[in-house]
């Protein structure tokens, strides 16, 4: 375990080192035995991390609401699929949009290597879900639109807006989960 | 731009620090001022990296050719993109095969930071590709064989058999993509 980081919040208000490449490198050790974890934007409790949050949340569940919209997407698995993973989604989002409102009120820094942990694998496991997801409802929706040319008879528009905010929900889930990984490997 | 580890390949034969957590927090500088990146089995250049790589290609060429050997692959949009993204892994993956058989033959090991990120980023575009045509693969085959149940016309178990084959790649892909990714960020 690293001493460089106190296993817990600590008041933003104090000096935090910026993030300057090999920092660590050159001084050997952290001039004030402070956190040497970087505090970069988009990281849990920062306000950039906040809005990355609350936009996977709208597009997963703008995603879920026009989907579950459609009379006959039960009938096809993947669509059932996309709405339980989406639905996942939207749920995940919101509960760390809740933490990082509350840390971002009590001008606390997540920067826990435990919270990086637990972010970086549900943010993992989350996005593997929505991208799956999204991709068998596109093959599909491909499917009946070029391949069979069957869209007048199917819901195509809504399936694919569906399918490209779900699309949008999980490029927004990868720079929090890379941020949370990186920033746990560089401890 | 890090001191600690040398920009080119050196002998596997110096000494080189075992994996100890937190070894360079303890010491502060490395004692010799020689590689501090840590030599995990399964990143480029060690045995178990050349063994994951020659399965994923193995795996991966299995499915193209499975693929490839139904007559009616092509009428579906989904299963062509199979067939390109998987091709394109087999040829990765082959490639730093041959990388890593050069580099094991004159016992260089490759912890080059450049050589790091360039297997990240091309693991991480390749096992994206093919959990991506997996999915959209493995979508439209639930579609044919549950929900219109109509496997008697269709090769169902080939396609089966083909996007199985297609998951294990991309999963042996994902320990090369995050060994690379941590070795990385944890220069």
């Amino acid at each position: 375990m690293s001493n460089r980081s106190r296993p817990s919040v600590h008041p933003l208000d104090t000096e935090v080192p910026e993030l300057r490449e090999g920092a660590a490198d050159d001084h050997g050790d952290p001039p004030d035995d402070t956190v040497i974890m970087k505090d970069v934007q988009g990281m849990p409790g920062t306000p950039a991390g906040l809005a990355l949050r609350l936009f996977q949340f709208g597009f997963a569940a703008v995603s879920v609401a026009v989907m579950a919209a459609t009379s006959d997407f039960p009938s096809v698995t993947a669509f059932r699929y996309l709405v339980a993973a989406l639905s996942l989604q939207c749920l995940w989002s919101l509960l760390l949009a809740i933490v990082d409102v509350y840390a971002l009120l009590v001008k606390r820094c997540l920067r826990n290597s435990r919270v990086l942990g637990f972010v970086a694998i549900g943010d993992g496991i989350t996005s593997t879900l929505t991208f799956g997801a999204a991709c068998a409802s596109a093959g599909i929706t491909v499917l009946i639109g070029s391949d069979l040319n069957n869209c007048a008879e199917n819901h195509c528009t809504r399936f694919e807006t569906s399918i490209a905010m779900a699309f949008v929900s999980w490029f927004l889930v990868s720079p929090t989960f890379f941020l949370s990984f990186w920033s746990l490997a560089s401890r």
